[in-house]
């Protein structure tokens, strides 16, 4: 699928960031992306620190970063399968002013709670960093389930 | 608050109605609803059987629908604080044609799960059934907090 196989970014094989790009890709019901490559399509998760400090501190977050934000924590969800077997759903409420809270479950288990603010700013400083945060999360995320196998299955 | 001591329809004294009534008052900033006695309030929530198939099978939601079914998952939450002395936070995803999830969670417990459908026809034949599904839903929530109060708590 990717052609970039020289010239790789940093980060870009990890296994986060492998399920992020695979959610991406499968919402590109119009090809319109198949020219891109992976790294190219994850551009849009990167904000460096001169962008952020472009951004105001206080906006409301547009459906494009929305979308980014849903995609993050999905990809949170499905990527824990491959530590654990189980996948876990997201349940995300925001409000238009860029406030909410996420949650990840897992049958009876919260296996992520997170509460969101600043989400127009939200994004990260690399695509290597971007893999670090999602790699942590699914690391927390599977030590739940890994200390409550019971309530994961219930 | 309420002036209707005699000829109360039965029902209205269960804790979970209590919860809920108090819940919709809380939300009447104009006070539009000061002369509303409870009963008559909740007579919003109240579907008959006549009245349920007069009611297109596929419809979509509108928002008074929407506004009572979270009223009444957020009494359920506040209800638990009554007998486990914790709350439980709701979440709910709705599509637009009514079908749906949501959730209570308690830290790191969740302690109802629901998958919502035909909620353009949610409603209860009486106050008093409406207390029972409420007082269920309530007494299977708690119960999960009893059996992992480490969880509630984490």
């Amino acid at each position: 699928m990717s052609t970039d196989l020289l010239d790789k970014p940093a980060g870009l094989a990890s296994p986060f960031v492998r399920a992020l790009v695979r959610l991406m890709r499968a919402e590109d019901s119009y090809g319109t992306w198949e020219g891109r490559t992976d790294a190219d399509l994850l551009t849009d998760f990167i904000v460096t620190k001169e962008q952020r400090r472009e951004i105001p501190i206080i906006g409301d977050p547009d459906p494009d970063v929305l979308w980014r934000l849903e995609k993050f924590y999905a990809a949170v969800g499905i990527d824990i399968e491959r530590v654990t077997g189980r996948i876990a759903s997201p349940m995300m409420k925001m409000s238009h002013e860029g406030f909410g809270r996420v949650l990840l479950t897992c049958g009876r288990l919260v296996v992520l709670t997170r509460t969101l603010r600043d989400v127009h700013r939200f994004g990260f400083e690399t695509i290597e960093k971007l893999g670090e945060a999602g790699d942590k999360l699914v690391a927390d995320a599977a030590g739940w389930i890994e200390t409550h196998p019971d309530l994961a299955d219930a």
